[in-house]
């Protein structure tokens, strides 16, 4: 969208939020180190000078690619759905956690692809201190103080290690219960941490969540969730059960709805994630005006992760074919993969060269100032960040108890 | 609390609410200029260093003052109410707006005494601007650009100015609607705006008022609220109906329920709004280990504002007298009041000396700047506060559509 700034044509950004989510910052939103707004910008101030572009919240519901018109839904003032017609079409919907078929799941195990459910997770972290400082049993106590991780991907390791760091930071802020003794147990189906990172980083990743006092439990399959506890089935068939009242989800991801919306209306594949199949020009089968990308696409012949700058380098792409009017091939420009950890610790592999540690950890500390939109924001997180690098506080813990 | 530092005695702070919020900033959450968690700050951060006190989440539901317990409710851990025994009790619940006997206006009337009311009244603000831009029909969308505040109080003022900013800070960002037409209509029952105020200081706030937009109604008393429509009633008995789909309200203040259960346990009485009369030493007649304070008291012999500095020197006065075991008669130190209405826009009067426009509003900021509770918000409002004054942008504007 803002490749198409001053461009001759008119542009409508629809979305069913206000506000763009700087995704990967979502985490310290719910570990109580930034607030809301630091990370997420108005779409309408991102589009304020951008005056060929205007902004409809609301949600799309369908796509008429004959007629080529848009179906929105959810308009803000309650009107009927509305049809917008369109010359060229491009849909970026993302991506949502999947529960492998266990949505029940998703009630003791929230995710944070958005915004609430950083807000919700923040929540139960944090009103799990509290219980624990209110408990008088100690074997309830320990399960207040428990805290699974599902998924060892960079969220998941993320958050396994801001929670356990979180421990330590709010050492000093209870009396009755040690905070230090938090548990955090980081569940993984495969054999690695952060397996798609090239060897050594996933060892690396490991020993660096071990200081910091999370436990790996590998090749464990999460079999059963509720409000009590995790069950999880190691290859030899034999089952543990997890004592916790805390769990978080960032195992396998699905495509946004969209996608399956798109494909109906295209006649397009999906694959077994939900994505939609795309040409190598990230445009649908057939229609050369209607561009789909993102995470919630899978474009034919390349092997991409869903990650953001994957995600940014499409959009640029699709925007420079509608300006040009031609349809080429999209290279992705792989610069690397980085994942932080914790205080000072990170991993990472920039342009072929692996880091780990205080290197790995300060360039994602730029990388991640740079790609926030908005100067304001990028100096509101640096405060934030300074004082907690020196005094270890995390002060954005506002619980919004309902 | 803060007052008992060092002192020699255990100190319990019970909250329903794990933060502290700097109310007097709460329309600035609402109105999109600041995040929460930049004026919340965690009761247990507060507390980090205070080793003789512990902080516990619940809701206090009962006293017994014979038995010198406290019933708390609500705990984290689910656990049942829990008596908490003491040899000094502190209550200061603050208070809360009073519809009038009309407690289904606040369906359409949200208030901003709490932080999920500040964010609530954000949403309704945000969407009427939303709504107003797809709305097709002409007289429904200048009902979604009218905005109606019930009470001119500084509160009141303080949102009514803010809307109206507002409509000319979102000029820009709009296409299908000019924002500036936005009508803001600040209903008071009496005949001024800041009433509390000496003159001059009244007919000024409501000239800058009006330079920034905003229409007072005065003498005109609001008989009927629905989710289309105000209806207000002149002293002449005749009635307007103004269409609008946001009304805000900022009339009458009543105390916490917790001035009841006090009273009630204590037979002191209570006043018309509610508050417990408590003796010039501030403690509950008959109980001088028993303190009461801030909005929801009424020292005998004493007119007091329900405003931050009562109940702040209120917290000192305790604090001195349990540390020295004393009673000794409260004195308020009337340092004045100030209320800020836009962009370099105030009133005050700050030690007998009544101040409007610049200098008013430069105090206005350095006073709450200073009385904001950790070094770290006050460097994020601050850094909030300069971005707004240069590009007159508003950048916390996350929309929670439930």
């Amino acid at each position: 969208m803002r490749g198409l700034r001053g461009a001759d044509v008119d542009v409508t950004l629809i979305d069913r939020q206000n506000f763009y989510l700087f995704q990967p910052l979502a985490y310290q939103v719910a570990t109580g180190s930034l607030s809301p707004d630091e990370v997420a910008v108005p779409l309408r101030q991102i589009t304020r000078r951008q005056r060929n572009t205007r902004v409809i919240l609301g949600e799309v519901v369908g796509f008429d690619l004959d007629a080529r018109n848009v179906v929105v839904d959810r308009l803000p003032n309650g009107a009927p759905s509305l049809q917008l017609p369109y010359d060229v079409l491009v849909v970026g919907g993302g991506s949502r956690y999947s529960y492998f078929g266990h949505d029940d799941w998703a009630t003791y195990a929230p995710e944070l692809k958005t915004l609430d459910g950083a807000l919700h997770l923040r929540d139960s972290i944090l009103l799990a201190f509290e219980a624990a400082e209110t408990e008088t049993d100690e074997a309830t106590r320990e399960a207040w103080l428990t805290f699974v991780v599902v998924g060892a991907g960079p969220t998941g390791v993320e958050m396994a290690g801001q929670i356990a760091e979180l421990g330590r930071t709010l050492r000093r802020e209870y009396r009755a219960v040690d905070t230090t003794k938090t548990r955090v147990l980081l569940i993984e189906a495969t054999e690695h941490v952060l397996g798609a990172f090239p060897d050594p980083l996933p060892r690396k990743a490991e020993t660096q969540l071990r200081s910091l006092g999370v436990t790996p439990m590998l090749s464990a399959t999460v079999v059963d969730i509720d409000s009590r506890s995790v069950t999880v089935q190691a290859p030899d068939g034999s089952r543990t059960t997890i004592a916790t009242r805390t769990a978080v989800w960032a195992a396998g991801v699905t495509a946004s709805p969209l996608a399956g919306l798109l494909a109906e209306a295209s006649g397009a594949e999906t694959d077994r994630v939900g994505r939609i199949v795309v040409e190598p020009d990230l445009t649908v089968a057939g229609h050369p005006e209607v561009f789909a990308l993102g995470d919630m696409v899978s474009v034919r012949g390349q092997q991409l992760h869903g990650v953001a700058p994957v995600a940014m380098q499409q959009g640029r792409h699709a925007a420079r074919s509608i300006r040009s009017g031609t349809r080429e091939t999209f290279r992705y420009r792989d610069k690397g993969e980085l994942a932080t950890i914790g205080h000072v610790r990170a991993v990472g592999v920039v342009k072929g060269v692996k880091l780990s540690g205080f290197p790995a950890w300060a360039l994602w500390l730029g990388i991640h100032i740079a790609y926030l939109i908005g100067f304001q924001n990028r100096l509101l997180v640096l405060t934030r960040w300074t004082f907690s690098y020196f005094t270890r506080g995390r002060g954005a813990r506002v619980i919004h108890r309902s």
